[in-house]
């Protein structure tokens, strides 16, 4: 932010703005839906409100996987891909980052150099609050708005082989695992949970001397698929190659994603998938809502310090404190 | 569950039965809490009520790491050691499983046998709903079951390299973190939220052809470790070797615990977590039960359906939906 006082544009220059892909005016946006002030909320809820029937449609694609699986080289290597076929796309990294220090661990290095050169291509790290439900509706909601501007491919990169991409699985309408070469044998330690909410994997680092171990993993991967239910009926998984680092095989995984999104828009589970989401985050956002309502109002506010030391000197067991904190709640 | 009725004991036998240390008392006492019931629920928190008080201490230890560490191995060679100096332990297994089967992937496979067969012992999965805040407040109360009911060390484990540590990192006193020799290398992809919350690293699988490797992979993570701020002040994050197959390093680690027990009880420090943890569980109990009151709220109830249907339609966007669902509850 420069020191000057800056114009903040009416919601109708933002809702414009946006519209016509003006990246400044989608940023700063961005920045209200990701901010923790009410007015900033309000003014972001706005926007959106006005966004959301833009009619503009786009793939919205989840890439996961652990550490060290080259989860943001391969994702460089596909945008760049989309862009060189004048696709419009948007990268959010859901970015767990530490929840100690506050800081955003993508602030550390400069990733996606030459896809944050492309004019096709945008780049936003979406740091978590490190409150788990919290990243949720502020990254469906950031997704909307780069939907609004036109981009047609959206990315959200995911970090963990835990619970986030059950999170990341409320808001997109792909999800694609990525695996390291000889990461099959690991296949017993691998959560079912991770496994289940794939629509493909890639094995990613299939180069060089990783070749031939990499095909043995495509096998586990595909017996492994075998055993375990559909997720959407009539779409088979694939387990698919890849090489970031030579960009081999990134064009099969785009066509994989395509292919699924005709599939899936045929049956008609494409639509009812999004209907789906959009009453997930309708909830996430009332529940965010009643709960800052809940802390804020007076007779709780005045209650909470009172409980919270009656309980930390174990006067008071928690289950009770919060049953009197609800109590607060309803008198006011 | 057996076919005839079972006595249902009043809350005076399962607070003096958990508090006597039988087990059968404490499995059921866990299953109330678990249990998604409210009337379970208001049970289990009149014996929590009475249980928080026993006076008795324990250590509760957090074991993380990527799936393939090593974590049950290492947990019951961690166990098996510690019930042969006649400790007893209680460990529960944080289980993200899969959202959507519902499934518990503990159940496939009978895990740490040995360790079940110890009289010392006491092993209890605890499944996850696939709520993501849901596993917090109910794994919490768990362990202060397991408290009341004598277990000296209660080790809960977890999966994933995401953001279920920093759900365990609100309930437990100190949290390991378990390595793969050679990950060192990885170490850019590795989350530095997950280092930072670490009180100590060991390097599991340090045997044989790895044991080399392994060294090179503590130094690596010694040098991380010194680059990231102190967790507690005075408390010095150490790299173990270890292997649970050849139950080596176990002792190592077991001694380091209670090193970390001694230092920080001396510093205040170790009160002053766990107060910051009953804190934590207070507001995640109320909070637990203001959702639930408000999807309860006869006005809410009558709204939802009507509101989800214009949001699903388009008719209406989820942030202003939203505002109405709260709208209705104000009403009540």
């Amino acid at each position: 932010m420069s020191g000057r006082q800056r114009h903040e544009p009416t919601i109708e220059e933002f809702v414009e703005g946006i519209k016509r892909g003006e990246r400044h005016l989608l940023s700063r946006a961005i920045t209200l839906v990701e901010s923790s002030r009410p007015e900033h909320e309000r003014l972001a809820h706005q926007i959106l409100d006005r966004c959301i029937g833009s009619g503009r449609s786009s793939i919205r694609v989840g890439v996961t996987g652990a550490p060290g699986a080259g989860k943001s080289t391969f994702i460089e290597a596909l945008g760049l891909h989309l862009a060189s076929v004048g696709k419009k796309v948007a990268v959010l990294a859901i970015d767990p980052s530490s929840s100690r220090s506050k800081g955003s661990i993508l602030g550390d290095k400069s990733r996606m150099e030459k896809l944050a050169a492309r004019p096709e291509a945008f780049i936003r790290p979406t740091p978590s609050s490190g409150y788990l439900g919290g990243t949720s509706p502020r990254t469906h909601e950031t997704i909307l708005l780069c939907e609004a501007a036109g981009y047609e491919i959206i990315i959200v990169e995911t970090v963990g082989v835990g619970q986030s991409e059950i999170v990341v699985n409320s808001m997109v309408d792909f999800i694609l695992l990525l695996m390291l070469p000889g990461s099959g044998d690991e296949l017993q330690g691998i959560k079912r949970g991770i496994m289940e909410i794939a629509d493909a994997i890639a094995i990613n680092k299939a180069d060089g001397d990783r070749q031939k171990i990499a095909e043995v993993s495509k096998g586990d991967f595909e017996s492994a698929l075998r055993l375990l239910p559909e997720k959407h009926p009539g779409w088979e998984r694939k387990v698919l190659l890849t090489s970031a680092l030579e960009s081999a095989g990134i064009h099969e995984v785009w066509q994989n994603i395509e292919a699924f999104a005709s599939a899936m828009h045929e049956s008609g589970e494409w639509a009812a998938q999004r209907r789906e989401q959009l009453r997930h985050l309708l909830h996430a956002i009332a529940e965010d809502r009643l709960k800052r309502e809940f802390y804020n109002t007076p007779p709780v506010k005045a209650a909470t310090q009172r409980i919270e030391q009656q309980v930390l000197s174990g006067k008071l067991s928690p289950f009770t404190g919060a049953l009197e904190l609800l109590e607060a709640f309803r008198e006011k």
